[in-house]
């Protein structure tokens, strides 16, 4: 089983060894939200061939359930269960599993939950990829850390005073996971009078991307693909 | 001017938009050490062509002046203005120059210092690459970050105390910048009671790589490119 990082978006920017991968494996897996392809699908489209024997992966809830109960956690453990499985058959057979995976396989994505069930039943190779925080990073006018810089990179979905702690304590901050925490995001940074230093990125490297400064961004919703950065100082120690 | 991200060391790790950009730009720039090659430069290695026009860019000092000194500061920045001039040069006369940066080039990383010189003067666009630290992160048994985990990317040349503070309030956590830090980074997990979380990697994806347990390592000094890794617990929240 391979776990390959697609990258933010852009089919340019695949690596070569992930090309490599998705020109070795037979079958090609990827997650997706009911009936859809998903993004790392999306990605790859260029690359797949007639003979690719795909391999959907359908989340049974997205947002339906909230993810503290223990109804999600039981409907999405099972659904790893399930899909693990799957991929384990192929792979018994002698077929090798490239499992697309959306920026980098192991910074916050579905392809661990495979990898955990999986590793020591099935040989494993993990192919890193370009997260979507740098491909967000690389469209803002300076870089987001230099120098001796510490950068926190913050989950948008984090209760108020977690994610005002996290924030309060970060030099350098990448906000992941934005969409409807938007308002309390920016509610934090304001709280914290950084919402000058704050930027506000939209699909990045996905085409119709947008850049702005936060106290520009218009909506208190955003697309799931969205993040907030903001840029460390540079400091030397 | 093309910053270009050429990831952690593998020349597969390289991705499809980098290698545009080398077959766009006659003129192909990179740091190094003295008369070395620089760790970039080596990865692109195998997809330079004869007809690239090389433009080193050697730093006057690396570890002969304590990097809080003024000397040190007047030296690296004249050296930064002069290669930024380097690059301009061959921009106004009409060549576009690829300067290689190892990982991401906003990512802690030199080309940094020449596009706050230019990007007012010259068009110029990142791509971004495959940090070292997922390169790292790619070889653990266990992902990075998961669900809602904090990451924390630490440069192992702070000093103890904000060292420690900065472990201390730690979720998962990447230290970079080992190297001879490596001994004060493990008295600090080791403070925290935090050694039996921490790995040790060396030389990810640039061949001869190492992986263990922090606790497993037998050194206080390691080299540059070397990173310990502590992954998080995956909490929801």
């Amino acid at each position: 089983m391979y776990g390959v990082g697609t990258g933010p978006g852009d089919p340019e920017l695949v690596t070569v060894k992930a090309l490599r991968a998705l020109e070795t494996a037979p079958v090609v897996a990827y997650f997706c939200k009911h009936a859809g392809r998903g993004n790392a699908l999306a990605t790859m489209q260029p690359y797949l061939r007639a003979d690719h024997v795909m391999l959907p992966m359908a989340y049974p809830v997205t947002t339906e359930l909230a993810h503290d109960t223990a109804a999600y956690c039981d409907c999405i453990e099972a659904f790893f269960d399930h899909s693990a499985e799957a991929v384990a058959a192929h792979v018994t057979a002698g077929r090798s599993v490239a499992v697309l995976s959306e920026g980098d396989p192991f910074f916050y994505g579905s392809f661990m939950h495979l990898f955990l069930r999986l590793r020591e039943r099935l040989p494993c190779e993990v192919i890193p990829g370009v997260p979507a925080m740098l491909a967000g990073a690389a469209l803002l006018p300076r870089p987001i850390t230099m120098r001796d810089d510490v950068l926190s990179v913050i989950p948008g979905t984090l209760p108020d005073a977690e994610l005002h702690q996290a924030l309060a304590s970060a030099q350098a901050a990448v906000v992941m996971k934005v969409g409807r925490n938007l308002g309390r995001i920016r509610a934090a940074l304001t709280a914290l009078d950084a919402l000058d230093r704050a930027w506000y990125v939209e699909r990045a490297s996905q085409g119709a991307e947008r850049v702005m400064r936060l106290a520009d961004a218009p909506v208190d919703k955003a697309p799931y693909f969205s993040m907030i950065l903001m840029p460390g100082t540079g400091r030397r120690v």
